[in-house]
């Protein structure tokens, strides 16, 4: 039993296990296992959403990146799971962990990205936790935000027939953009007041890890059409698929709403891309084979850090 | 400006200086500097407070703790916090960084004492995040709760002359209470539908360390009677003032209220002991010089985990 390692069960296999027998309150809407946690507020109209998000030194940036770039980072991640659930962030709190010889000039840089975008996604920092680590700098934010009812997307609505789409570009974001993304926000609020957004997420992990666990969670097969993922400058398909840390959206609306979709994005939102990657298919119509993204302790990955 | 390490400033001061310069929504009623951060929730009854604490491997138990113990102290304590306000809590958020060589069983184990807690104290565990840390496990947990707006207990109402009570016993934590503590989620809550709590705080990092908080907070200084300080069993007065994780309550009422708390406390809590250590004085006034509790990053502060 005890030679079991995190290393060996793999980051969601792990999570299952560990959040499996969790009991959930009568007014928990969403629980483990979704990107946010949606829980009733006492309104008929919101939920409120809850998130977590940790940022660590050596695996999501490196001990020379650039203090406020981190900062940003943190926080833009959690507003991206936000945004991913169709919600708008409200607070947020910081635990910050670091060794004791890291400098006062790197947290405070750190502080100063993290405001920057606390003003920019019109997020209020109400608090957190400082302690020491070891070593290095653990970052993690949790941030709660709210979600008109009908607004509410996650990952498990998505049906056989259904289109899938993606935002922006994918791959290649370790050359910068992990740490300077701007989240989708403003893009997911559009296409929940709009649409019926059947099933949606953020990338994270890579379009090869994240799309199986949306078709997981929404009982599908899918298929992809390489040809049609939008690449970074440089990138292969093979690099739009396993490159993690693009934190655009991936989503599926019925086939119905597809055509008119794109063109009413196309006029509201003329300078982000949008494309049809491919739909979901009946379960026992399998999927098309991905490349697997970045997950965590899996022995998969390289042990090279992502940032 | 790069050679001031974290070491050297301290963590009050830390926290102070990375939060000033924060701005906070018109929503926030408190916001960094507080124990739980409290915000309107749209209910004139009710206000949400949220709050994050860690714990460290290294710091706050050890490689060998029993897995239980460490989850139920990971939950607890935050659980604890919120119960300083006034509140009760709700919901919590887990996240879980591992170093890929930890077994399996460990952090299951956590869990264990995570979900034991969280049925304890009517919380439920809405989700969390894992990843992937360079070493050992450190485990943050963001929790949200309510309270009635009019028993919101913060540090920051003292007034000269209020008499300061504490509740329980004082020290020695570290030979096993610090993981297997009960938070005084009955206790404050009882308090604060009963009486004008005018400052209130929970004693994480001993009393020699948390009054001056309080105090400060509260523009007051203070007189305590080492005499009347409770004493858990083999602990000096000293020993009371300087051992952190206590976890017992610390707070201030009117000097007509003392009396009539005391009676009926020990009419409704005839087990746990309630003492009368001190009162708030004029800031003029000075302050009994206590010896420091544990402050984190701070070089006063041997390197010993306090677990």
């Amino acid at each position: 039993m005890d030679s079991i390692t995190l290393a060996s069960i793999g980051e969601d296999a792990l999570v299952r296990k560990l959040t499996a027998s969790l009991s959930q309150g009568a007014d928990v809407v969403l629980g483990p296992g979704h990107d946010c946690a949606a829980v009733e507020c006492g309104s008929r109209k919101w939920l409120r959403l809850l998130k977590t998000d940790c940022i660590i030194e050596g695996i999501h940036f490196l001990p020379d990146t650039d203090p406020a770039r981190i900062g940003w980072k943190a926080l833009a991640r959690a507003v991206s799971d936000i945004a991913a659930a169709g919600g708008e962030p409200l607070h947020a709190l910081v635990t910050l962990a670091a060794s004791p010889d890291q400098s006062l000039a790197k947290i405070e840089g750190i502080y100063t990205g993290l405001a920057r975008a606390a003003a920019e996604f019109g997020v209020s920092i109400v608090g957190g936790d400082t302690a020491r680590a070891p070593a290095g700098v653990f970052i993690s934010i949790a941030i709660d935000g709210r979600v008109r009812r009908e607004r509410l997307a996650t990952r498990s609505g998505g049906r056989p027939g259904d289109v899938v789409f993606v935002t922006g570009k994918l791959g290649g974001s370790i050359r910068g953009k992990h740490l300077d993304f701007y989240p989708r926000l403003a893009e997911a609020a559009w296409l929940t007041s709009k649409f019926q957004i059947r099933a949606m997420m953020d990338l994270s992990d890579g379009l090869g890890a994240d799309l199986p666990r949306l078709a997981d969670a929404s009982g599908v097969g899918f298929e992809i059409n390489p040809a049609a993922l939008p690449l970074n400058d440089a990138c292969s398909p093979a690099d739009g698929i396993t490159n993690g840390e693009d934190y655009e959206l991936l989503f599926a609306v019925r086939s119905d709403d597809a055509e008119k979709l794109q063109v009413k994005w196309t006029k509201r939102f003329p300078y982000v891309p949008l494309s049809r990657i491919g739909r979901l298919l009946e379960p026992s119509m399998g999927r098309t084979p991905l490349a697997l993204g970045f997950l965590h302790f899996s022995d998969c990955n390289s042990a090279e850090p992502t940032s």
